[in-house]
C-alpha cells in the first residue's frame, strides 16, 4: 500500500501522459489535449513548453486553419530527433530498425537469420549511427526474441537463448556507447508479448483491454493483455500457451512434455499433416495456397490444424475471457484458411458467456507487429518519465 | 490516457490507503503508518482525524507502552460500528455473516442450502439488524455464488442463477433499506474470485501478486490474480478453468463440451472413480479418508484425480506463470491426498521457467475464504473513498 503522489510526481506523470498521447495518436492540437487529458489550458501550455525545451516535441500552427479566431497550436512528437532501435530475432529472419518518437520507421533492414545474430545488429547500429544527424537522442533499444524472456532482468531462457541475450546486450550496448558518454539501455522480450503490446498501442487492439496475441512459427507463443496491462506472470513467463497440453495422446514436444498445443498447430504440424518437407513461413504459405487451389491433402491438413487451433483458443477464451484474439506470424495464414474450423470449435467448447463478445482478428501491423512492439518497449522509459530519460 | 490526480483526489486516495492499511493489518501506530505510507506525521494526523470524525477509526494510547517519551497513538478500525454483510451461496450450504471493518466476524450463521436461498439470507439480515446497536453503519453486502458472475453489473449466468441474483439483490436490498433511508449496495461475484481476493488480502497469498485459486465442488472454478489485481477478463468471466478441455476423449460436460477439467477432477469424477454413490463435500472426504486407511479402490481414485489435477495445473502454470496455486473447497482434500501426483505432472508438463518458483498451497482461511472475500467485496467502495461511502 502506498500513499498518493507528490506534486512533482504528478507533474512527471502528466508530462509522460501528454508525450504518450502524441506518440500514439500523432500531432495533436492543444485544444484536443486539454479536452482529452482533463487538464486546464495553462497546465497543457506549461507541460508542452517543458517537453519542447527537452527537444521531445515541437509546436506549430495547424496547416489548414479553417476557422476564424486564434488557432490552437499543434503539438508534434520530434520523430527525427528522438528515436529508438528496434530489433527482432525470429526463427528465420532478423529485422533491425531505427524508429522515431511517434512510431515512424526511419531506417529498416531485414535479412535471413544467420548463425550469429549479434554481429549484423551491431553492424546496423554502427552504420546507422554514422549517418544520424548531430543533436539527436537515442532513448534505448528493444529486442523481440523467439524464446522466453524474463521481464525483470530481460534474460532469455531455453536453449542457447541466454547466450544470445547476453551477447545482444553487450554488443548493442557497446555499439551505442561508441557515440555517447553512456549507452542507452537494451531490453529483450518475447516476440508474442511485444506484438501484443504493439497491436494494443497502435494496431487492431487499440482500445481493447483484454487481448490474446498468438504468434506462430516453429513454436507457438502468446502475449496476454489483461485489464490493459501485459500479463507477465510472476517472473515474466506468462503466455507460454504453446505448451498447454491439448492432446494427452499426442506427439512428444521439444519441451519434454507430450501433446503440447504447438505440436498440433506449429509449422511442423501443418507440414506433417500435408505430407510435405520444408520448413518456415514460406512452406506454410505454400500449403495454404495449395489448399485454396483445391489440393485435397493440403485442405485436410489446414482443416485439421484449424480444429486444433480452435481447440486451444476455446480453452484460452474460457480461462482469460478476452475481448479479442489476434492470430500473428504463420498463424495468420492458418487462421484465415481455417476460420470456419476455429469458430466451430470455439462455439462447441467455450462457454457462451466467455465467447459471446470475443473478436478473432489478424494483426493490423502484420509481420512488423513484433518490431513495433520492440520500439514501444524501448520508448517505455522515456514515456514513463520524459525529462529524466531525455537528459540521461 | 488520463492526467494525474488533483489535490482532493490525492487526499481521498490517502484516506483510503490509510483505512485499508488498518483494515488489513489491524490496529497500527501512527509511527508505523508514517513510515509505511511514506507520508509525514502531520499528514497522517490530519487523515486520521478525518477518518475518526467519520466514525471509521478510533485512536488510543497503546496498551503496553514500554518506552519513555510520548507514545505514538494507535489507529484502530471501528469494527463494531462499521460493518458489511457477507454471504455465500455454495452448492450445499448457505453462509451469512455480519463482518466488521478489519475483517472481524460479528455474527455468523450457516445452514444446508435450501431450494430458496433468498429468504434465509433476508431473514438473517432482518434479525441481525434488529439487534444492531444504534449509530452503526452498514457499508454494503457482498455475495459469493457458485456460478458465473459478471463483474460490471454483478449479474450471474448459467441456469437459474440469473434469477437467483436478481432475487438476492432485491431481497437483500429491501431488508437493508427497512432500517435506513437508502439501501447499501449488494454486489455478487463468483466464489473462486472472492476466495482468491480473501487469500490475497489476508490469507496465504498475502504479498503474492500472481495467484491462481482453484475452488472445487461439483464443478471447478478459478480466481486469478495477475500483477496484484483480479484478472476478470472482458466481461468478468475470466477464470472459468473448469471448462478447459484436458481430455478430448473424455466425458460429456454439463456445459455442452467434452472432457472439461471438471469432468476429471470435480466431486463426481472422484466418486465415480472410487465406485461410490453420494455427492457433496462429505462424500469426497469419505473417499480421501478411505484411501488413507488403505482402501485400494479409493487410493486408485485419488491418484487418478490427482494426475488430472496436476495436468490442468501444469497448463495454467504455463499460461499464467503464477507464484502460488491455492487448492480450495473439495480440492483442498484432494490435493492434500494426491500432492505427489500433482507435483509429478507439474514437473513433467510445465516449463521449468514457469514452474520453478510456484508454490502449491491450501487456503489459510479454509472454507471461509469465499465468505471473507464477499466481505472484502462489500468493503471495496468504502476503502476506495472512505468519506464519500461512509456518509452516503
Amino acid at each position: 500500500m502506498r500513499a498518493g503522489p507528490t506534486q512533482e510526481e504528478i507533474r512527471r506523470h502528466n508530462l509522460g501522459t501528454l508525450l504518450r498521447y502524441v506518440h500514439v495518436r500523432g500531432p495533436t492540437s492543444r485544444a484536443e489535449l486539454t479536452a482529452s487529458l482533463g487538464l486546464n489550458r495553462s497546465t497543457i501550455g506549461a507541460l508542452t513548453a517543458d517537453l519542447a525545451a527537452a527537444g521531445l516535441v515541437t509546436e506549430e500552427l495547424p496547416r489548414d486553419h479553417g476557422r476564424t479566431g486564434r488557432p490552437s497550436l499543434v503539438v508534434r512528437p520530434e520523430h527525427e530527433r528522438v528515436y529508438a532501435y528496434a530489433f527482432t530475432v525470429e526463427v528465420d529472419r532478423l529485422t533491425a530498425a531505427r524508429v522515431g518518437l511517434g512510431g515512424k520507421v526511419l531506417d529498416r533492414r531485414e535479412v535471413p537469420r544467420p548463425a550469429d545474430v549479434v554481429a549484423p545488429l551491431v553492424e546496423f547500429i554502427r552504420e546507422t549511427e554514422a549517418s544520424v544527424p548531430a543533436g539527436t537522442t537515442c532513448v534505448g533499444s528493444g529486442v523481440a526474441v523467439c524464446a522466453m524472456a524474463r521481464h525483470d532482468d530481460g534474460r532469455v531462457y531455453l536453449g542457447d537463448a541466454a547466450v544470445l541475450e547476453e551477447a545482444l546486450a553487450a554488443g548493442l550496448g557497446g555499439a551505442l556507447s561508441e557515440s555517447r558518454t553512456s549507452a542507452p539501455p537494451v531490453t529483450v522480450r518475447n516476440v508474442a508479448d511485444l506484438a501484443a503490446l504493439a497491436e494494443h498501442t497502435r494496431g487492431v487492439a487499440t482500445g481493447c483491454d483484454n487481448v490474446i496475441y498468438l504468434h506462430g512459427d516453429a513454436g507457438i507463443g502468446g502475449g496476454i493483455i489483461a485489464a490493459g496491462r501485459a500479463m507477465t506472470g510472476h517472473r515474466g513467463h506468462g503466455g507460454e500457451v504453446g505448451h498447454m497440453v491439448v492432446n494427452p495422446q499426442g506427439r512428444a514436444c521439444g519441451c519434454g512434455s507430450q501433446g503440447c498445443w504447438e505440436t498440433e498447430i506449429g509449422e511442423y504440424a501443418l507440414l506433417r499433416a500435408a505430407d510435405r518437407d520444408g520448413k518456415g513461413r514460406q512452406a506454410v504459405t505454400d500449403v495454404v495456397d495449395a489448399a485454396r487451389r483445391g489440393d485435397v491433402v493440403a485442405q485436410a491438413a489446414v482443416r485439421q490444424v484449424g480444429r486444433w487451433l480452435g481447440f486451444g483458443v476455446a480453452n484460452l477464451v474460457n480461462i482469460i475471457n478476452p475481448e479479442m484474439v489476434i492470430f500473428g506470424g504463420s498463424l495468420r495464414e492458418v487462421y484465415l484458411a481455417s476460420a470456419a474450423q476455429v469458430r466451430e470449435r470455439l462455439t462447441r467448447m467455450a462457454l457462451p458467456a466467455c465467447r459471446q463478445h470475443v473478436r478473432l482478428r489478424t494483426p493490423d501491423l502484420g509481420d512488423d507487429a513484433p518490431l513495433f512492439g520492440a520500439a514501444e518497449l524501448a520508448f517505455e522509459r522515456l514515456l514513463a518519465d520524459p525529462l529524466d530519460a531525455a537528459t540521461s
